[in-house]
C-alpha cells in the first residue's frame, strides 16, 4: 500500500487561515499528532516502562511538546536550550533523556540539575561528566556503536563504523564497570544505527543487536540494565510511492525479539525507550507557501514566497518533499516545474523537474512532511526571516504557536552597535 | 605559487583574546580586509565609475560594511534586512544594488525608497516592480542568463542553463525595450555564471560574454548602457594546494576585453561593477574553536566547541576548510582525525580523515577562510546558539562586532507562550 499524499487541511480551510496569517507559515495537525502518538503507545504497550522520548531537535516548539506529554512522552534533548524548553513545559527528572555528543560541561550540569537521564556518548565522557557535576548519577546510560556496516534485508544500510557516535563493545564493558564502581546502580544502553528507515524491520533488527549486547554486558559486568533505548530511525515515506512503516508491526517485531533474547536471560524487566522525532511529527506538519512569480527561461520556474530559510532539507540533502497545489488535488500533473525560493543560492529549490498541475499566481502550495527537521533547521541566510508556526486544532480552529521573526529579531545580537539602533526599536 | 595557510593571528594573541572572549568565536582581520579592498580598487582603477557592491549575504555585519565603505564600496542586497543594514551603515541611492530573484513586492518597495538600483531577475518582474512601486525607475538593471554550459579553459564549468536566475537574450531585448518605453533612461546588465572560481580567466571570459551582449543590446534597442555588473564568482583558495586569484591580473584581463569590444563600439563610458563577497572577506575571517573531547572508537575524533551551527559549509557542501592547531604550526601532521561538532547530525564534521599535528585538549583550532558565507549561514539546529564576531583591529586590539546569541534570543519568537516566560526574562 502506498500513501496517497493528501494534505490534512482543505483549500477552504487554508484560504481562511491565509486571510489572517500571511504566507509562508508552518501548519501542524493536532489530530494527526495525537492519533500517531496513541498508536505508538499502543505498539509498545506490552513493555512495562516503555517510554517515547520525543526528539526535541525535530520540532522544538513547547506547544507540540505539551501535546506529546499527554501521551506519556518524555523529551530527548541534545543541548541546553532543549533542556530549558523541556523544563518550561514541565518535563523533569527521568522524563528527560540527555543524549549529547561532544558535550560542553555546562550542558552536563544543566541536565543533572533537571534530574535528566544522561546518556554518555564516549568512555572519556565519564571523566567529563564527573568534572562537570562532581558525581556520577545513580541512573546512567551509555551509547553503543557496533562499527562496520549495518544492513537490512531490503537493502537499507548505514555505516555506523563511520559515525562519530557511541562506544565500542569493549568500551561499553569498561564504562559500565567504571560507572558501577563510581556508584551508578541502574544502566541504560542506547544506539542509533540508521536514519529515516522506511521498513518495519529496522527496530527489530536493532533490538536484536542491543538485546544481545545487554545480555553480554549484564553477564560481564553484573550491572542491572534498566532500559534499552532504541533511539530514532523510524522514518516516514516522503515519496508517494513509498510504503509507510506500520508501528504496530514494528512493536510486535520488537516484542518477539524481546521474548527470544531478554526474557530467557532473566531480563524481562528491561524497559524500552524510543527517541522518535520524524515519525512523531514529520507527516503532521506542512509548509504553506504562495506562488508569487512564474518564469520561463530555459526551464519553467514557479517562485514561491517561502525559501530554504523556511525548509532547508531540499537544499541541504536534495530531499524530496511532496507538493500539493491546493484546489488542484485532482487536476492532471501535466506541467513540469522547478519550484524555487528567493535565496541567492541555486540550490534553493523545493522541487526540480516536478510534474504538477498548472500553477497560477496566488495559488497556495502545501509542502508535505515538513513537521520534523523543517522549521528546526531554519537559518537566516540572505537575511531572510523565519516564518510563524500554526497549529490546526482538532476543533478546526487555528492557534499561533510561534510568531514570525521580525527584522528586530534578526538584528538582536547587534544591539551593541550604534548604527543599528534605528532598526532595533 | 600555492598559499601557505598561516593564520593572521598568533597563538599568543589568540590566547589573550580567548581569556575574555569564550570560544567559539569568529575573528576578522581588519588589516587583511583593507589591503584586499585597496588592491581590488587598484585592479579596476582604469575604469571610470567602477564600483564594488559588497555582497552583504557573505558577511552581514555593519562594522564590516563600514570598513568597506571607506574604499568606495557599495552593497549588493538581496533581502529587506540587507537593505536595512545598508541604510543603517549610511549607504544610500546608487550605492546600493538590489539583486534579488523571486522578489516579494515589499522588498522592491524598500529598495526603491532607499533609491537603490534595482536589478530585475526576470522579464515578468517589470510588471511586479511597477505594481509594487507604481513606476519604473530611471536607472534599472536586468539580469542575463546565457543558458547552456559555461566552460573555462582550465576545466572550470558551471551550468547557467540550469540556474533559476536571469533572462534569455531575447527577453533582455524585450525587457530593455519595454523599460525604455516606460521611462527608464540608464540601463545595467548583470550576470553570474560560476561560483567561487579560482582562476584569473573567469571575469575576462564573463566580460567577453557581457560586453558583446551589451553591444548587441545597444544596437537593437538604442538604450544607453550605463553599467555592466560582473557580479560575484571570484573565489578563494580554500585548499592549500590551490593557487589564489591575482586580482590585478584579473582587472587587466577585463581591461583588454573592454578595449577590444566596448571601446570600438563607442561604449567606452560603460562603468563596471562587481558584487564580490567571498573574495572580499573569505580569507579574512576565521572560526576559532577549542578542542574539548578526544574519542577513540573506529576512528580518531577530536570534538570541538564549535559545530555546524557556527559554520555550515562542511556539512552542507562537504566543503574543505583548512585547520591550524595554534602553537603547532610547524609540528608534523602525523595524526589522522575527524574534527567534529556537537550536533546530533553525523555530517557535523569540520574535517574528515584530516592529517593534523597531535591535538591536546584545550588546544585552540583556527578554521580558515570562514569570513564569507560562514557566520551568515549559521542556523540553530539542535537549539545550539550562534557565536560572537570579533574584529582584530589593525592596532592589534579586539572589538566585539556582534555579541553571542543567548537562550533568550533563541526563544524570542515564543514570547507569546506563557510556558516559556521563565526563559524570556
Amino acid at each position: 500500500m502506498t500513501v496517497e499524499k493528501r494534505p490534512f487541511v482543505t483549500k477552504a480551510q487554508l484560504d481562511e487561515i491565509a486571510k489572517t496569517h500571511p504566507t509562508p507559515f508552518y501548519l501542524y495537525d493536532e489530530r494527526g499528532i495525537r492519533e500517531n502518538a496513541k498508536k505508538l503507545k499502543q505498539a509498545f504497550s506490552w513493555n512495562m516502562g516503555y517510554k517515547e522520548y520525543f526528539a526535541v531537535k525535530a520540532t522544538p516548539n513547547p506547544y507540540i511538546l505539551q501535546i506529546l506529554k499527554e501521551y506519556g512522552c518524555g523529551t530527548d534533548c541534545s543541548s541546553a536550550t532543549e533542556l530549558m524548553m523541556s523544563d518550561a513545559v514541565g518535563f523533569s527528572g527521568h522524563d528527560i533523556m540527555f543524549s549529547s555528543n561532544d558535550t560542553p560541561p555546562e550542558e552536563f550540569a544543566l541536565a543533572d540539575r533537571l534530574g535528566a537521564i544522561i546518556n554518555l556518548d564516549d568512555i572519556t565522557h565519564i571523566e567529563s561528566l564527573e568534572q562537570a557535576i562532581g558525581h556520577i548519577p545513580e541512573t546512567i546510560s551509555c551509547r553503543f556503536n557496533p562499527g562496520g556496516v549495518f544492513t537490512l534485508s531490503n537493502g537499507i544500510m548505514d555505516n555506523p563504523g563511520d559515525a562519530k557516535y557511541g562506544m565500542t563493545e569493549a568500551q561499553m564493558v569498561e564504562a559500565f564497570t567504571i560507572l558501577a564502581a563510581k556508584g551508578a546502580k541502574e544502566f541504560g544502553i542506547h544506539a542509533f544505527l540508521a536514519s529515516n528507515t522506511v521498513t518495519n524491520e529496522y527496530y527489530p533488527e536493532l533490538a536484536r543487536v542491543l538485546f544481545s549486547l545487554a545480555v553480554r554486558l549484564h553477564e560481564k559486568t553484573g550491572v542491572h540494565i534498566k532500559f534499552i533505548n532504541l533511539s530514532g530511525g523510524i522514518g516516514i515515506p516522503y515519496r508517494p510511492d513509498q510504503e509507510p512503516n506500520d508501528i504496530l508491526v514494528i512493536g510486535e517485531g520488537v516484542r518477539r525479539v524481546y521474548e527470544e533474547i531478554l526474557v530467557p536471560a532473566g531480563m524481562g524487566d528491561v524497559a524500552l525507550c524510543t527517541e522518535l522525532g520524524r515519525f512523531m511529527l514529520g507527516p503532521y506538519g506542512v509548509l504553506v507557501t504562495k506562488a508569487i512569480h512564474e518564469k520561463h527561461t530555459y526551464k519553467e520556474y514557479i517562485g514561491v514566497d517561502a525559501c530554504a530559510v523556511n525548509l532547508m532539507r531540499p537544499a541541504m540533502y536534495g530531499a524530496y518533499h511532496h507538493i500539493t497545489v491546493m484546489g488542484k488535488e485532482d487536476a492532471p500533473c501535466d506541467h513540469k516545474y522547478d519550484v524555487t525560493g528567493s535565496l541567492c543560492e541555486n540550490n534553493d529549490k523545493f522541487a526540480v523537474d516536478r510534474m504538477l498541475p498548472k500553477i497560477d499566481m496566488g495559488d497556495l502550495l502545501v509542502i508535505h512532511d515538513a513537521g520534523a527537521h523543517g522549521f528546526a533547521m531554519g537559518y537566516n541566510y540572505n537575511g531572510k526571516l523565519k516564518s510563524a508556526e500554526l497549529l490546526l486544532r482538532e476543533d478546526g480552529s487555528v492557534q499561533k504557536i510561534r510568531r514570525a521573526e521580525t527584522a528586530k529579531d534578526y538584528f538582536a545580537t547587534l544591539d551593541g552597535c550604534g548604527m543599528m539602533q534605528k532598526y532595533l526599536k
